[in-house]
C-alpha cells in the first residue's frame, strides 16, 4: 500500500518503485494493473520502460499491453530496439499507430527499418500520406528533407492580420505544431514570416507584410541536418521554412526537431571520441556491443603493438637500467592525456564552429605554448622525482627533457589532427582517442628511451 | 573586388573572407567599411567574430566600432571574453546596450561578472527592471529561477478565445518570444496553457479550459536547469511555466534556453570526461588554459607514479625477460580504451537518464560480458603475438591471460564508477579518464608482471 502510494503521487513519473510495480504486474499476468500504471505515464516514458527491462520481459509486457500502444512510444523508442518490439507487435496494431503519426516521424522510424518491415508499414498508410513519406525517403540521409513535416501554414503576401486568422479558423487539418504563418509569393516561394504572437496582438487590418519577423531565414532540403541543427541553435529560431532547389516552399523544421538532431550529434561526438560506435546505446545486446566495441580496440592493438616495437629496440638500454622500464609509461601516460585535452576542447569547438579557419593558426599556437608550460612544469617535478627517488639525477634530466618534447607534441597533435580530419573532409571527432594516443605513445617512448640510450648508458 | 563579391554575396554569413575584410578595415581604421562589413550579421554572429580574433584586434575593433554595440551581441558572447569586453566599452554604451535585453538575458551576463561590474551594470537598468534582476539573482545559480523569464502571457480560467485576442491586442508589452497563454486561478495558480495556434483556429466563443494541451507540465523555480532542459528535451515541451514554493506563477521557460542549457551540459561532460576544466574555451588565453588543465595533469602524475611504483616491484623480472617491458603497455592501453569506452557510454547514457537502478544490474552484466569476450580475442591474438613474434610459447599465454583479466576489469570499471560517482551525489563524468584509466594501467601491469615472475621466471 505504502509503494502504492508513492507511485500514484508522482502520478506521471516513471521512477524505480513504478517499474519494479510494472514488472510485477507482468510476472503476475495482471493485465488491469498493468494498463493502470502505463496508462498516465508519457510516450516518451513508455518507450523509456520498453529500453530499460529486459528483452523477456519486453516480450511479454508487449504481449499482454500490445493493443494500446499508440504511434508516439514507436517514434520514441530507441532505435537499438524499435525494429524488435514493431515485429513482436501484431500487424494491425503496428498499422494502426504508424497512421496517427505525421509524416515527419513516420519517414524517422521507416529510416531505420529493413526493406520489409518499411514496404509492410508504407502498406499501412493512407495514400496521400504514403507519397508524402516516399517524397521525404526520396531526400539524402540526415537531410533537412527528411527532417521536416509538409504540413505548412502558409498566406499569400497581401493579406491582412484579420484574413489570416479567418482562414486559420477555418482550416480543418492544421498541423499539431505551428510557431508562424508563413508568406508565400504567388511562385510558392517564402518571402518572411509572422510568429503568431503578432498576429494575435496585432489589429485585423494590419498587412501581414508588415510585421515580419528579422530573424526570417530559410534552408534547402538537401542541407545536411547538422546545419540545420546549428542554425537553429546559433540564431535561436523557433521554426524554419524548408524550400526545394527553386526555391519553392516543401515543407518545415521546428525547433524540437532541430534540438533533437543537436543532440544526437553531441552523442556522436562523443562516443566517437571514446572509440566507440557512433551508434551505440545502453540498450544494444551483448552481440551489438561488442561489434561496436572491438573494431576501435583492435586498431589500438595494432598501435600498441608498435608502441611495443619501439620499446624493443632499447631492450639493450632497459636490460642496462631497469627503472627506465617502470618511468617510460609516466611520460607516455602523461602525453596522451593532455594529447585527450587539446583534442576534446579542439572537436568541440569544431563542432560549435568557434575553431575555423580565421582562429586556427591563434589556437593551435597558444595549445604550443600551453604544452610548453605544462611541460616544464611537470618535467622539474619529475626531475625531481627521477633525481630523490631513484637516485640519479641524469635519470631525472632525461625524464624532465623527454616530458616537456611529448607534452608540446601531444598539445600539437591534439589541434592539429582533427583540424586536418576536418579539412579532409571526415568526421574530426573520428580521430578519437587513438590517433592522438599512439602518437604521443610512441614518440614518448622513443624519446625517452632515445634520451637514455645517448645520455644515461 | 573579386573577394567583395563573394563576402556580399552570402550577405549575411560570417565566413573566413568577411573576417579577413573586417580585420584589413580595422587595420585601415576604416569605421565606414568596418559598419559595413559588421552591420548585416546576426548578433550571434558579431559575438563569434569577437571570440575567433586575437585580444588586440578585438580592442582595435571595438575602439572603432562601439557605438554600435547592442546587448545582444554581448549576451551571445562567450563568458571567457565577456568580461574583457565590458571593460572595454565605455560605460554609457554598456548601460544602453543592457537596457535593451530582456531581464533573463540580464541575469545571464550579470552572473559571471565579479561584483563592481555586477554593481555599475544594475545601477544602468531602470528600476523595475533592477528590481527583476535582483529577485532572479536571489534564485540559486543554475535553478530555473535564473533561466526563466518573468514576462509572462496569463489569462483567468473562464474566459474565451475572444476575450484573450482581445487582451493580447490591447496589451502594450508583450514579450518578445511567447507560446503560450496560461490558465491562471485567482491565486496566481497556472491550471493549463493553450498554444497560440489552437488560440488563433478556434472561433471566439469557445471557452480556453477547452483548448488546453495535454502536455501541460510546471517547474519550480528553484529546480536545477539540467532537470528543466531533460524535461523539454523528454517531453517536446516548446515553453513551461515556473512556480514558486507555494505553486504561484512567476514566469516561464521557453526552449530556446532550455536548448542552451543542453547544449551546456553536454560541453561539460565532453570536457570533463576528458579532464579539461568545464569551463573551457577555445578562446580562452593562455593562463586560463593552463590553469583549467594542469590540475587534472597533475592528478594523473600522481596516478602514473603510482603504476611506476607497481612495475618497480617487478624490476627483477623485466631485467630477465626484458621483452616483458615492451609488452607490457600493450595490456594497459588496452584497459584504458575499453575503460573508456565503458565509461563514455554509461556517463552518456546517466545524462540522458537511460540508465537507472532499474537497468544498472543488467548493463553492469553486459558490460562483463562484452569485456570477457573482447579481452578472450584479444588473448588469442596477443597469444600468437607473443609465440611467434617473441619465440616464447607461455609468454603468449601469460599476455593473454592479463589482456582477459584487464578487459573485464576495464569493463566493470568502466561502468561501476560513474554509477558509483552518480549514487554518492558527483557529476559522473567526474571519473573522466583518470579515474578509470589509473585503475586498468596499475592491474594491467600487475596482473601482466605478476602473472610472469610466477610463470616464467
Amino acid at each position: 500500500m505504502a509503494e502504492d502510494q508513492t507511485i500514484l503521487q508522482d502520478e506521471d513519473e516513471l521512477n524505480a518503485a513504478r517499474v519494479t510495480a510494472i514488472l510485477e504486474a507482468v510476472e503476475a499476468a495482471d493485465a488491469v494493473r498493468l494498463a493502470e500504471l502505463i496508462e498516465p505515464l508519457h510516450a516518451a516514458d513508455v518507450a523509456d520502460l520498453l529500453e530499460q527491462i529486459g528483452s523477456a520481459d519486453r516480450r511479454a509486457l508487449l504481449h499482454m499491453w500490445s493493443g494500446e500502444i499508440d504511434g508516439d512510444v514507436l517514434s520514441e523508442l530507441d532505435e537499438s530496439i524499435r525494429e524488435e518490439v514493431i515485429e513482436s507487435l501484431p500487424r494491425e496494431v503496428v498499422a494502426e499507430a504508424i497512421r496517427e503519426l505525421d509524416t515527419d516521424d513516420v519517414v524517422d522510424i521507416l529510416e531505420d527499418l529493413d526493406a520489409p518491415q518499411q514496404g509492410r508499414i508504407l502498406d499501412a498508410l493512407e495514400d496521400a500520406d504514403r507519397v508524402a513519406v516516399e517524397q521525404a525517403l526520396a531526400y539524402p540521409e540526415d537531410s533537412a528533407g527528411r527532417l521536416m513535416q509538409r504540413e505548412v501554414v502558409v498566406a499569400p503576401e497581401h493579406w491582412t492580420v484579420g484574413e489570416a486568422i479567418d482562414f486559420l479558423r477555418e482550416s480543418e487539418h492544421l498541423p499539431d505544431q505551428f510557431y508562424h504563418v508563413i508568406l508565400i509569393d504567388p511562385r510558392m516561394k517564402p518571402v518572411g514570416y509572422a510568429t503568431l504572437g503578432r498576429l494575435l496582438s496585432s489589429r485585423r487590418n494590419i498587412r501581414l507584410r508588415d510585421i515580419l519577423e528579422d530573424s526570417f531565414r530559410t534552408v534547402t532540403a538537401t542541407e545536411a541536418e547538422a546545419d540545420v541543427a546549428y542554425m537553429f541553435n546559433q540564431y535561436h529560431l523557433i521554426s524554419c521554412p524548408v524550400v526545394d532547389a527553386g526555391g519553392r516552399l516543401v515543407g518545415v523544421i521546428t525547433i524540437d526537431d532541430a534540438m533533437n538532431v543537436l543532440d544526437e550529434e553531441h552523442e556522436e561526438d562523443m562516443l566517437l571520441l571514446a572509440g566507440v560506435g557512433e551508434e551505440s546505446s545502453i540498450s544494444d545486446g551483448i552481440y551489438d556491443t561488442v561489434r561496436g566495441r572491438f573494431p576501435w580496440l583492435f586498431v589500438n592493438l595494432i598501435a600498441a603493438n608498435l608502441s611495443a616495437l619501439v620499446i624493443g629496440q632499447f631492450s639493450g638500454t632497459i636490460s642496462a637500467l631497469v627503472a627506465l622500464a617502470a618511468l617510460m609509461p609516466i611520460v607516455a601516460s602523461m602525453g596522451g592525456n593532455a594529447g585527450t585535452q587539446s583534442l576534446t576542447v579542439a572537436v568541440r569547438a569544431l563542432a560549435t564552429r568557434d575553431l575555423t579557419s580565421s582562429n586556427a593558426v591563434r589556437v593551435v599556437r597558444r595549445e604550443a605554448v600551453v604544452g610548453l608550460i605544462n611541460g616544464v612544469a611537470f618535467a622539474a617535478i619529475m626531475a625531481l622525482v627521477g633525481w630523490l627517488g631513484y637516485g640519479s639525477p641524469m635519470l631525472g634530466a632525461v625524464l624532465g627533457a623527454a616530458m616537456i618534447v611529448n607534452q608540446f607534441v601531444a598539445a600539437l597533435a591534439g589541434t592539429l589532427v582533427p583540424l586536418f580530419l576536418e579539412r579532409a573532409g571526415f568526421d574530426p571527432a573520428l580521430s578519437s582517442g587513438t590517433f592522438v594516443t599512439t602518437l604521443t605513445d610512441v614518440f614518448g617512448f622513443f624519446v625517452f628511451l632515445g634520451l637514455a640510450s645517448m645520455v644515461l648508458i
